[in-house]
């Protein structure tokens, strides 16, 4: 390998508060070494390799380096774009190494989920193959704290934090107006996996407190036993504060908010506009016979930098600088992932798991997180994800009253190549 | 007048992180004062005068008042229950007088919306006109923003930073991943009035700041300038992040959800589930061609105690002492109002309106707060809406990381009245 070569930081997927926090720890970390030349940036990802759209991070002021701590979503730019295996996306492949090369990249850090995973471990063999000298590494990345191996993702923190502050909070709402807005279906992230609506639990420290009831996809969602759930906490407490993940599933395994029933269509058969949360406020008021309303926070939840945890911004810096601290040691191919270590404190170090096994597994809420109803959580879950919501992360705000956020100058790179997409 | 009476205090309408502030100020300064007894709570607004439910709030623990300050929504309970003329709800309002004489209530504190003052206002002519002894006085409290006289509503410095800062974090979220997800739309609260769509403009501190464009209520909403605007800022940014208000209206100043036009209902002629948001992303997604996304954060907006404004906290419990230091000093059939001085420095103190005035007027987002576009603010706006935003209220966070919020224990009043409704 040259004596002094250059990185590449790229950020990948659904943004989150924590994001720009680790890219924030491969930066600083990256500026001590004196084997990097120079810090680039790949804009939107993978798609700005391939694009050959880069810029010079160490060209960035280091206050504005600092301030990524502070800024939520993904400053560098995210994608969804999503490479297949080598034969299907060979072109791809080829074109990201021919960028690699010209601009003499030898390290390429990627944060992501299990999809981005998959990316750098299949450009880290491919560069092996062609003799092309690579250290790829990835940092955890996703909210829906679905990767394998680590004991949980950054991102994940703050939206636990976040999302189960919206239900202690809105759960008073439902509480003060309850003869007339009886109940709230409060609709948050998780397509496959359940644990944001699992984290809402935490708010629900005695029975009045909201939530009184979870959805996740983990348990099959049953309309029938879902009627029967409201009626119940209806009559007890005479409000319902419900959390549900958005992709709830039913038995068969299919979205509920796809199913041919009598729910999720119109009387003709047509899909209804909304999420799960809007069909099942429809659902409710037909067959309880209280009015429901519906907040679905949406991308705020995964943004809220403004109450962000600061076990998990914390623990997303480690993670970008474990990565790179690993890459000068000689790791290559690996993932950094957070420990739990043993013992009744709380306390969080690093590790480092095979890019291919994170790329081929998926974490689901364990079974004994779920209460045996399959509608809440049970104290092993609020065991789990209690020390990660833990602190306020710092928020500088302006003259305004509002939070101050970064953005890069981005002095883009001379582009050496031909276009490509 | 006794020498020593009781008051009642009771809450109405929508909750906001406000309120119990304002409640807050009306308890401890009434402990102040040697005219008064016992200080009642209606549990539910004047339901709970009506039903008679009421509890011994001087009985609560002081710690348990002073955090009223920190809690959001209406510990003592809302309602929306409406009373009509003193003719159409004659027994009704008997029955107000038939509770308050058992009680020897001779002070009632309401904070409310227009409505809330008009039943005020009423419960004090018919008591004037049958010589029973009463001051009642209003304190304001609305998100919406829409009270006559008050320059601004305690409830809405509050919700309007939590918006403006959702607008701000989830725009970067957009941006972040512009080339799939490339457009957002936060639907805020604000049936008739866009203060709350306003606000959020705050966050666009330059043209790549979200939001991008902002429909209020007040500026008759078109389906095809909307579409022209959203392409034009897609051209410009290659994003768009909007904000409406959920109460658009079109030119005939019809909601555009009950439109019967192609929008809003499906081919069939139904209406659609979900709200302005939802129809708005079909529209766009059908019309521009680009992906697009809903946030609706529902009754977290109003409830965002984590994020409240001090000056909205402080200004909310104002208001209150202000309430019980006019009645001792004599006034009666009044509300609060807020009185924003003249000058460079925001001042802001306390006036009195006339129960009446308040009832029947309603303030909109004036046209010159509005650009000429209908699309956005105007520094006018932002003026006005600034100083509203400031300050971060304290919260209480307890060991497992959350907020904590006070419930009271609410030790029930025996009841002397054979029961009604």
């Amino acid at each position: 390998m040259n004596s002094k070569s250059n990185i590449i930081v790229a950020q990948s997927g659904g943004p989150t508060a924590a994001i720009n926090s680790s890219t924030c720890g491969v930066i600083q970390e990256a500026l001590k070494s004196d084997k990097i030349s120079q810090i680039i940036g790949a804009i939107n990802g993978i798609l700005g390799v391939l694009k050959e759209d880069l810029f010079d991070i160490s060209a960035e002021r280091p206050e504005t380096i600092e301030a990524l701590r502070q800024t939520p979503a993904a400053a560098v730019g995210s994608c969804r774009y999503k490479l297949k295996s080598l034969e299907e996306s060979q072109a791809d492949f080829d074109r990201i190494l021919d960028v690699f090369r010209v601009h003499n990249i030898r390290y390429f850090f990627y944060a992501g989920g299990n999809d981005s995973m998959d990316t750098a471990d299949k450009v880290n063999k491919l560069a092996a193959a062609r003799g092309y000298e690579l250290v790829c590494m990835g940092i955890p990345k996703t909210v829906d704290n679905d990767l394998a191996i680590t004991d949980h993702c950054p991102g994940y923190g703050s939206v636990a934090k976040y999302v189960a502050t919206c239900a202690a909070e809105a759960g008073r709402d439902t509480e003060a107006l309850a003869t007339t807005d009886t109940c709230t279906i409060l609709e948050v992230m998780g397509r496959n996996a359940g644990w944001i609506a699992a984290a809402t639990g935490l708010a629900a420290r005695g029975p009045e407190d909201a939530p009184h009831l979870i959805y996740m996809p983990e348990a099959a969602f049953s309309f029938d036993k879902f009627i029967g759930d409201v009626k119940e906490v209806y009559k007890e407490l005479g409000r319902v504060f419900i959390v549900v993940g958005e992709g709830l599933k039913n038995e068969k395994g299919e979205y509920i908010t796809a199913d041919k029933g009598t729910f999720g269509r119109d009387s003709f058969g047509h899909v209804q506009l909304g999420g799960v949360a809007e069909m099942l406020k429809a659902v409710i008021e037909k067959e309880v016979g209280i009015k429901a309303r519906c907040n679905k926070p949406g991308t705020n939840q995964r943004s809220a930098m403004h109450f962000a945890s600061l076990t998990d911004i914390n623990e997303a810096y480690m993670c970008g600088q474990a990565a790179v601290k690993a890459a000068m040691a000689g790791e290559n191919g690996k993932m950094v992932t957070l420990v739990r270590e043993k013992g009744a404190k709380y306390k969080c170090t690093t590790g480092l798991a095979k890019l291919k096994d994170i790329a081929n597994g998926e974490k689901k809420v364990p079974r004994e997180y779920i209460n045996d109803k399959g509608n809440h959580i049970t104290d092993a879950m609020r065991d789990y994800v209690r020390p990660l919501v833990k602190g306020q992360a710092p928020v500088t705000i302006g003259e305004d009253g509002l939070p101050i956020f970064m953005r890069f100058s981005k002095k883009f790179l001379e582009k050496k190549l031909p276009n490509y997409l």
